[in-house]
């Protein structure tokens, strides 16, 4: 089965607007057996929406359009579709009822040009939308499906998780088109292309590749029948698990920090940070997850000797003698937040992020992370290519992928 | 001047790789007088990317496809651009130089496959590319343009910087285009829509909003002859300033907290932090701006309450009689740190991010942000809606508002 994907909307033709909902809907369908055909960013233009639903009607299966459901003269998506389709648009009384109860909740009163938003295309099923005023919609014509959905992505998301995924896993069935993503840490691009290579050939499913930072995913893609298809992908997927299970760490949603969070909550760990270069990203990946509270005493960003001096306890000397970047000064950080904050793992980062070398000569790029985990200090030294944001994202992955390999079970 | 945007790669449609492309070349080609028409993502299939383009290059007067130029098989976009324009491909021994010593340079030898990366397009000129062995190309025809960039932003973005936007600027004069986009913090989007309003009617520029957390971007678009254009855009953008003094910070790529980096650093502060629950972030966007080890201290990123005590010092009868989220606890945070770390200015922020109230029932999103310059201590209560990322977004947006507002210059 195969999808379109058409987002109308000119503040994304402006880039004033990024489009994520281009990435989440792809990767959602993709993991429910949709093939997405073609995604296009389409402008406030009722011929051009309309022509471009037309054109995608008959080149794909699902069609799915976000965006312009809003009550301004600029919102022309139910137009263009009644347009489209050649049916009328007519006031719905239920739909009135619902906008005038989401006003009225809120004590507001309904401004005149949220009228049209209950306008109903005849013969179009109203997909509900519990956190704004923009009703969706199904329509069905030709035995092909076209979706209406909000643009902003919290309202758009749980309306699609909820209306319309549901209903398309209910139809793929031959022509399924699989995607999953397996995500690795901890070696490059170039290694792993290597290694997935002497697994055999990848025709289907395929397999590609992509960098993110430290990390590296990878996607299969299969296609056929469901049940052969849902067989090939996990086979797959269990082969690649055996022979990567020293990198590969988690798929599709999971990310290294929620990964690495679940390790230590169940082995009842506990985690300090002392970070420099990285100055505080890796305490924000590691917040991130709910939950982070039950492992998470705190981190500290030194980002001046002084600092490093007060709010780690480190000897000014012992600092000037072994410089702000330096193998002893990570192991003496993760050593001291640990103690500081009374955790059983320390994680002590510092390195030269840039843009420039830092005072002591040592160049860009170049980072030390040290993990203490009470029995055993150790310590890495790692050299990072790119500016100041890319450097900061690899020495944080790089630090995770340390602890994830100290805390994850032996295999 | 009108421009089509076509990205290439199934990656793209299976959402492995975010298409940052499309924002960037959005704002990019908006800000020199360029009206994007339509984006497109397009399948690695060689009859599609060529109709594509054949249809772009009727429509609009420039096209610009990113992606496909590289060695493997998938690889199509010079192949379907020779195939739309009906010319030749023919072997470059200059670009076959190039990639050669690309390869030398790195002392690697040069695999088969990439040979086919020196095919050149008949009356096309090549556009180098020192980041990657894809070089672009420049196609003009019927008085239309034509450019195939490579996919990585790292290599597509100089190109594009370099040998794309500056013969473009030459260009665009007549159906002028112009965006420009300014950004505000401290108020809301329906305050700010209102508040624009009653400047007047926006047609020509006209004038769009976009809520992006804490902040709100507006975007001013004009159209017409050059010289016209850019002074009704440099007219709106001085009403506006003036009338949203309080709140308009900057501009285009400028940051809320490269703003406020350069303000400190202007004004002789230094700055330290203490954090609870934003987690680090407001220490990472802080650390994200080149220089910041100018004036930035250090933060504590304070998790637990053993963490308040071990690290800020601060007293545990204290916290347990004022609670961990509390405007008391704010305040001191933002006090200790300041002294700790020895700055001129500390910020305190303490509050729940969810996903559950927390253990003194206090409720989901209420924030405290306390500011200590030496003369005066402030703190507001805010109350924040949404997931623990979007809790964590709009404190350290906040908090960065607040200190904007403290170190600006009288106005």
């Amino acid at each position: 089965m195969k999808a379109d994907l058409l987002f109308t909307g000119s503040e994304l033709l402006t880039g004033l607007v990024e489009n994520t909902n281009a990435g989440y809907l792809s990767r959602r369908l993709g993991g429910a057996g949709i093939q997405v055909r073609e995604q296009r960013v389409l402008p406030d233009d009722l011929q051009a929406i309309a022509a471009a639903m037309e054109r995608s009607l008959c080149l794909s299966d699902v069609v799915i359009v976000t965006g312009g459901l809003g009550p301004t003269d600029d919102d022309l998506t139910r137009e263009a579709a009644a347009y489209c389709l050649r049916r009328k648009l007519r006031p719905d009384a239920r739909q009135m009822q619902i906008l005038e109860f989401f006003f009225q909740e809120r004590g507001l009163e309904m401004p005149e040009a949220n009228r049209k938003q209950a306008l109903v295309i005849e013969g179009s099923t109203p997909l509900d939308n519990p956190r704004g005023t923009a009703p969706g919609a199904l329509i069905e014509t030709e035995g092909k499906l076209l979706f209406l959905l909000p643009g902003p992505p919290l309202e758009m998301q749980p309306m699609f998780e909820e209306a319309v995924l549901p209903l398309l896993r209910g139809r793929a069935r031959d022509d399924f088109f699989l995607v999953k993503t397996l995500k690795c840490t901890g070696l490059g691009e170039s290694q792993l292309a290597a290694a997935v290579k002497e697994l055999g050939r990848w025709d289907n499913p395929s397999l590609s590749l992509a960098a993110r930072g430290m990390e590296v995913h990878l996607q299969l893609k299969a296609q056929g029948e469901t049940a052969a298809v849902e067989e090939l992908i996990a086979a797959a997927s269990h082969r690649l698990r055996r022979a990567l299970r020293d990198y590969l760490y988690g798929e599709d949603e999971d990310t290294l920090a929620a990964v690495v969070s679940r390790l230590l909550i169940e082995s009842g760990q506990t985690l300090a940070l002392a970070e420099s270069c990285s100055g505080g990203l890796l305490a924000d990946m590691i917040t991130d997850v709910p939950g982070s509270s039950r492992f998470f005493k705190g981190g500290l960003v030194a980002y001046s000797l002084a600092a490093k001096e007060a709010s780690l306890g480190l000897d000014r000397t012992f600092l000037e003698r072994e410089g702000a970047v330096s193998e002893w000064t990570a192991r003496a950080m993760a050593s001291a937040a640990r103690r500081k904050l009374d955790a059983t793992i320390g994680v002590g980062i510092t390195g030269v992020a840039g843009p420039d070398t830092d005072l002591d000569g040592r160049p860009l790029g170049l980072v030390y992370i040290a993990i203490d985990n009470k029995d055993r200090v150790s310590c890495r030294e790692m050299h990072f290519r790119g500016i100041r944001r890319t450097v900061k994202i690899r020495a944080a992955q790089a630090a995770l992928t340390m602890l994830w390999r100290r805390v994850r079970p032996e295999v």
